[in-house]
C-alpha cells in the first residue's frame, strides 16, 4: 500500500461524512498517512470548499455510493479537485469505477460482507477496505477479527485495509497480524481538533464507553434517508435511542413531528437527541488532540506493541 | 497464563455445552493446551461420564452460570472429579467463587461487557475471558478487536484470554497484539473429530461462511430456556432462522407446537430446523480434524504469522 499510494505510513483517516473535512484530511496526509474527505450527503460547493481547506496537500475523498448515484455530478466536482484517491462504500460502485480510474485517482472500495468483497475484487480496485461492525457510523454486521483474514484470503493479491474499532497501536498490529496492508481509522480522528464534529460531540466520544454504543436505523429513519437495510449506524446511546430503538415502526408513524424535532436538536447541538456516531474503540480514546499528534501516537503505540509481541 | 495453569501452550478449548466432552478436552490438554468440558444444561451423571472419558488427563469444566444457579449441586459433582479449572459465564458468579477456590481448581470468569469485566475482576479470578460477539453460541454484543484491549486496561494485572472468532494463527497473534495472555477457541474445536457435535453439523461448519451466521434468541425461546436477554446465540442461518428471527413474539404464541417440532428436529439431526452454533470464524475452517492436529496447526500458523509480521 505504501508503494501504491506513496505513503510513509499505512494509516488512512476514514471519510466520515461532513466530519472529515479538508483540514483533517490534509493534517493526516502531512503526517505521512492518507487523509480522506467525507462527502456524506453534501453537494459540490461543500466538496470544493473542503478541498480548498486541504490547501494543496494530497488528499482523497469518500462517497456513500447509493447517495452518489442519486446525484452523480458530485463525482465530477470532486475529480476536478484532483483527489489522490476516491473511496466508495455502501452500494454498487460499478458505474463509477471507470471514470475514477480515468481521472488518475486511486480507487478504494469498502465492503462489509465476503460476498461484497468478491464483487469488489472483480472491479480490480487499488485497495479494498474490510469494514467491521465495530466501526462508528454506517456499517454492516461482520466483526473485524474473523472478517478481515477471510477477505484477505478471498481477494488476494489486492491489498486490504482494516476498518472498524481500531483506535490505538494494539488494533493496528492486530490488523497487520490478520493480514491487513493498512488501517482506516475513523472515530479516533472524529476526536481530532481538526474534525468538523461539534465540540460537545467530541467530549462525548472521549467520555464514552464502547459498552454504550449501538447499531441502529432510527437516525436514518428520522432524517428520511433511504439507507439500504443492510447498513445500520453505530452511535452512542442517548435519550433518542432509548426512546426509539426497537420501535422503528412507531417512529415512522411520528415522522412529521420527530423529523422537525430532530433537525432542531442537530441545529442546537442537543446530543441527548442528535446522533454522536462512534465506533466501539472509544474506550481507547482519552483526549481530543491535533491529527498530527494522533498519528504520531499511533506510530509510537504500534512500535511498542510490536516490541512487546516479540518479547 | 502458562505459569498459572502449567500449560505448554496458551490455547484453551471453549466449554461448548454438550459439544465439548471429555475426549475433546483431554485431547486439547494432551496437546499442550487446556481442554474444558462444557456442562451446558446437563446433570451430574453426564458430567461424571465426561470426566471419565478424559481418562485422567487434567481438564477443566465450564458452566452456564444462571443455569448452574438453578441446580448448584452439579458444581459439587464436577469438583469431585478434580477439574484443573472451572469457568463460569453468563450470570452472577459470586456465590460459586469461594467453593471453587477452596477445591483447588483455578477460577476462570468470562465476560461480555466492560462493566462485567470490572465486577469479575473484583472476584480476583485466575483468568478473565473477554468474549467477543463473533463467538459461536451464546455471547454478547461487543466485538473482540476493540473490546479485548479495553478489558485488559481495566482488569490488569489479572491475565485476560481472548474469545470469539479466533480460528487460526492470525487470530491468535492478533489477540496477543491486543493484550491477551491466552486464547479460548470454540468453533474450530466444534469441528474436531472428538467433539460431540453431529457429523452433519460439523459438515455445515466446514462448508459455511461467517456471512451466514446470525445472533438470535429464537433457539432459546423454542427450547423454553430462560436465557437473560443480554445474551443471544450465534448460529448458522437455516430455514428456522428465516422463518422466526425477528418474529419472536409470534414464536412465543406458537410455542406448544414449535417446541415439539424443534425437539423432533434435534432428535433426527434435521439441521434445517435444529441450531448449528457457529462463530464468525468459520470461513477459516476447512476440514474436520483430530483435536491434536488442530492444535499443532494453530501453533504452526501462529509462528508463520509472527514471522510475516516481523518481515
Amino acid at each position: 500500500v505504501a508503494e501504491i499510494f506513496g505513503l510513509r505510513l499505512p494509516i488512512i483517516s476514514a471519510p466520515m461524512g461532513m466530519v472529515a473535512g479538508g483540514r483533517l484530511a490534509a493534517a493526516v496526509s502531512r503526517a505521512g498517512g492518507l487523509g480522506l474527505i467525507g462527502a456524506g450527503y453534501e453537494g459540490a460547493a461543500w466538496i470544493e470548499r473542503e478541498f480548498r481547506h486541504a490547501d494543496g496537500t494530497g488528499v482523497g475523498i469518500g462517497f456513500i455510493t447509493w447517495d452518489l448515484a442519486a446525484s452523480p455530478d458530485r463525482l465530477e466536482a470532486a475529480l476536478a479537485c484532483r483527489p489522490t484517491a476516491v473511496m466508495l462504500s455502501f452500494g454498487d460502485p460499478s458505474s463509477f469505477v471507470g471514470r475514477i480510474r480515468d481521472s488518475g485517482a486511486r480507487l478504494i472500495l469498502q465492503v462489509q460482507t465476503l460476498e461484497a468483497a468478491e464483487r469488489a475484487a472483480a472491479l480490480e480496485p487499488d485497495l479494498i477496505v474490510a469494514q467491521g461492525t465495530e466501526a462508528g457510523g454506517h456499517g454492516g454486521a461482520r466483526a473485524l477479527l474473523p472478517f478481515l483474514p477471510a477477505v484477505v484470503d478471498r481477494v488476494s493479491p489486492i491489498p486490504v485495509a482494516a476498518a472498524g474499532g481500531i483506535s490505538d497501536g494494539r488494533g493496528i498490529v492486530a490488523s497487520f497480524a490478520l493480514g491487513a496492508a493498512a488501517v482506516l481509522i475513523g472515530t479516533r480522528f472524529y476526536a481530532a481538533e481538526e474534525s468538523l464534529a461539534a465540540t460537545a460531540a467530541k467530549a462525548r466520544i472521549v467520555a464514552g464507553s464502547g459498552d454504550a454504543t449501538i447499531r441502529t436505523r432510527i437516525f436514518d429513519i428520522v432524517r428520511r434517508l433511504p439507507w439500504p437495510k443492510a447498513f445500520t449506524g453505530r452511535v452512542l446511546r442517548n435519550a433518542f435511542t432509548e426512546r426509539w430503538h426497537g420501535k422503528e415502526d412507531e417512529l415512522e408513524n411520528e415522522l412529521d413531528r420527530e423529523n422537525l424535532r430532530y433537525a432542531d436538536a442537530v441545529q442546537t447541538g442537543n446530543f441527548g437527541t442528535a446522533a454522536v456516531w462512534a465506533g466501539e474503540g472509544i474506550d481507547l480514546i482519552s483526549a481530543v488532540a491535533p491529527a498530527q499528534e494522533i498519528v504520531e501516537r499511533l506510530v509510537h503505540e504500534t512500535e511498542r506493541t510490536m516490541a512487546r509481541l516479540w518479547l
